[in-house]
């Protein structure tokens, strides 16, 4: 278990996290980048994930949402910056039930001694913004989907290896 | 003659700005929307803007580069975040001679007694990102581009009386 770090500070339109995992690069890369292991970790637990649409390259859009139990729903939308790499992947990112609020985020991927950081980077169009996505849970909801993806991460090392 | 009025706050990576033009916003809107109109404005003055590809809709991609009369260029791209409107146009931005630095710029429409109020709003992946931007010119270059664009304006509005 590593620590899941966010950086908020006051009077900035950013959020900045960190977190490694026991992985190496090319399959935490392809846990960000391939639908069918993206939907298994995305999210909050308990909530399920539905890809519309995840075509990662410049210009591509995608589109998913979340439901909870109740069948609540909660959909978001955006489009990629460039072809994503390793060297990182920059995508907007809107919450559908906040239409018009945008923001960017860059995620990059290191790798040392067989593990790899994940950190991401975003960015807001205004302070107001950034605060009503913390506010809303964005801290608990990209804590426990990292949560999930770590447990993706042992299942899949796990069929390498079997 | 109107004032062109920019905020960069010391250590928030964004810029705004503001601009009023006395053109109604339908044009002051196309001016920014469709490439052979925009191609006579945007950048200093003295350059001139070739664009390879300007597709204003969700997903769309867009590439100009800038040159000047003793032909050094300086090439941009990016894409669009939704489907452009005069509520508001979103679309990343990286100067290719520094890449992997991206902004998020959102534009928008604002018409009152028949003049177009249009306001920026840049976001970066850093404070670092947004001072080297500021230093760069990027004020000097806007003033100059809305410059150019009032006289396009003027041209149009004289064409439309004619």
């Amino acid at each position: 278990m590593t620590d899941f770090e966010v950086t908020a500070e006051p009077g900035v339109p950013q959020v900045q996290t960190a977190r490694t995992f026991d992985a190496p690069l090319d399959l935490v890369y392809r846990a960000f980048t391939e639908p069918d292991l993206l939907v298994q970790w995305l999210g909050p637990h308990g909530y399920t994930m539905t890809i519309d649409r995840y075509d990662v390259h410049d210009g591509g859009t995608y589109r998913y949402t979340h439901t909870d139990d109740k069948g609540n729903a909660w959909a978001f939308h955006g489009v990629f910056h460039g072809d994503p790499s390793t060297d990182g992947m920059v995508q907007t990112f809107e919450f559908e039930g906040a239409p018009g609020h945008v923001s960017m985020d860059t995620v990059t991927f290191d790798e040392q001694d067989g593990r790899t950081t994940v950190r991401t980077n975003s960015v807001f169009q205004s302070v107001e913004d950034r605060d009503a996505m913390v506010t809303s849970g964005m801290e608990t909801g990209m804590r426990e989907g990292y949560e999930r993806l770590e447990e993706l991460l042992v299942r899949e090392l796990k069929a390498r290896h079997d």
